[in-house]
């Protein structure tokens, strides 16, 4: 057993396979929006992955970007927002609850890619405290799969570094959550941090090998990441060396030989954005221990069909 | 203007085509349950298309088929219901609340239609009450297009007709919903009783042509229809001489040249179930008012693809 309780809703066992809501329910609902994390707790999946960022006046916020996509703001007349991209660190917590984020820009290569999501007005960038009420609400058995996003332009800025895991790591001590938190970050120097400074709480260690190239519409986690090319050890062996608890890798990345070699270092592994059934199958020949969908109703549907379940 | 402030959100207008919710929202949650309806109403989807059963104790309850598909439907122990399908009318409230409908069989072919369908416990067939609760909460904005399921065994068993209509109205107007409803049937007898009882609700005419099959899984609605081989004008002109407010056809049946003497007798037309983008396309070229669907944030972009809104 692991001395983390947290880990049990990333961790397979038998006849279990773990679901994991990507930003809330990409594929159904805005993400990283507290309208998408609650559908995806009222469906019975309660493990959620999302995104924080620091805004100018330095508020933990729920956005995947370092940057806010046009393609899925528009501003106070409902206009999507055009020209450069509006940075987060840029802005004030005050400033970005202008913005609505209820959709997407459906003459975008980002806004096609989900084409049944909802379309909503007046949803705003959750500060990380309101998602951390919703899921500390009696009853609530959420679990935060919660993706610390850092800035290349601030590698070596150890202060605001120290600022963003130390203003998180507060924010989920005050609802009590630290025990239903994983820490997961792209950045593995972060989440050295993170260990520093929240002992209480696991990292999982985000990986995504060069040869397999970005979604469209997101940011590259490359620049942040470790050296994979001079990486003289496989990647699981790399996060147990690291210190990590949790290994997430890039589904097009995963064999069912680094699987099991997690498997034997100690590392459950769960891998994202699965969202078609021939990969979701994939996945589960490969004996990962949870999955990360935009689809959560699509994989709970596609684990029965297999005669597995996901809690 | 019509004299039915409840007929607006079944209406189109310029640039608007209405979005119905299909037994709230089908393809992404189960079927005609508080949750899927809340769902929908949550995506700002605000019609809601449902069907009402008597049970044995007459009371009204949301549920599609006069019998309980097994497909649908788990017993307390969570096993899938088998044998010959429960009839709603020989169960109890009480006995039809120890069931499950939060999820499908994905063994059936029913189950396979709606694969994205979330796979919930616990969830359980409301009774009327329960829904028209929900949408008189202050703030609600809900319109309901209320399908009135006749028995094609008591088809002449005019008590049970009428009771049926007697129950289901009274339950609307003590939640002072009776402006915001449209009575809904196959059986357009059944409909003349909804106007006699009920005059300030209009009334919806349900049709689907023989020579398009039903979906499977469904129950037939031609037994308890007009004899449509038979009719010797068209089916709105039917509506209209029978005095009906709104038009309901099944999409595969639906032509311009229809849906424009639907309007010229002043009726709007409401199609079902339109899910595939490109019925959705033909639908909205054909010039229907409102497109009843089971993937309502689909059909909302869609929409807005096409410069077009939904209210």
């Amino acid at each position: 057993m692991s001395r983390f309780p947290q880990l049990t809703p990333f961790t397979g066992d038998d006849g279990i396979v773990r679901i994991i809501g990507h930003r809330g329910a990409r594929g159904v609902m805005p993400e990283n929006t507290i309208e998408g994390f609650d559908f995806t707790l009222s469906i019975g999946v309660t493990a959620l992955e999302f995104d924080v960022v620091a805004t100018a006046d330095r508020v933990p916020v729920v956005t995947h970007n370092l940057h806010l996509a046009n393609s899925a703001t528009r501003d106070a007349q409902g206009k999507w927002l055009t020209g450069p991209e509006l940075r987060v660190a840029d802005l004030t917590l005050a400033e970005l609850k202008t913005l609505d984020v209820g959709g997407l820009d459906g003459r975008t290569v980002y806004g096609q890619r989900f084409p049944d999501q909802a379309f909503m007005s007046g949803v705003r960038i959750p500060a990380l405290s309101e998602l951390l009420d919703l899921c500390s609400k009696p009853g609530s058995e959420a679990y935060l799969l919660f993706e610390l996003k850092s800035d290349p332009d601030l590698q070596d800025e150890a202060v605001a570094r120290a600022s963003l895991v130390a203003n998180s790591v507060a924010e989920v001590r005050k609802f009590g959550l630290e025990h239903h938190t994983v820490l997961h970050s792209f950045d593995w120097k972060l989440l050295d941090e993170c260990r520093r400074q929240a002992p209480e709480m696991p990292t999982s260690y985000l990986s995504q090998l060069p040869e397999n190239d970005d979604d469209p519409g997101e940011d590259s986690a490359k620049s942040v990441g470790p050296d994979y090319k001079n990486m003289t050890v496989s990647v699981p062996r790399a996060v147990a060396d690291a210190g990590g608890q949790l290994w997430c890798p890039y589904f097009m990345d995963v064999t069912p030989e680094l699987v099991a070699e997690a498997h034997a270092l100690g590392l459950p592994v769960c891998t994202w954005t699965v969202n078609e059934t021939a990969d979701i199958d994939r996945m589960i020949d490969a004996g990962v221990d949870g999955i990360v969908t935009d689809y959560p109703g699509r994989v709970q549907r596609h684990l029965l069909n297999r005669g597995l379940r996901w809690e």
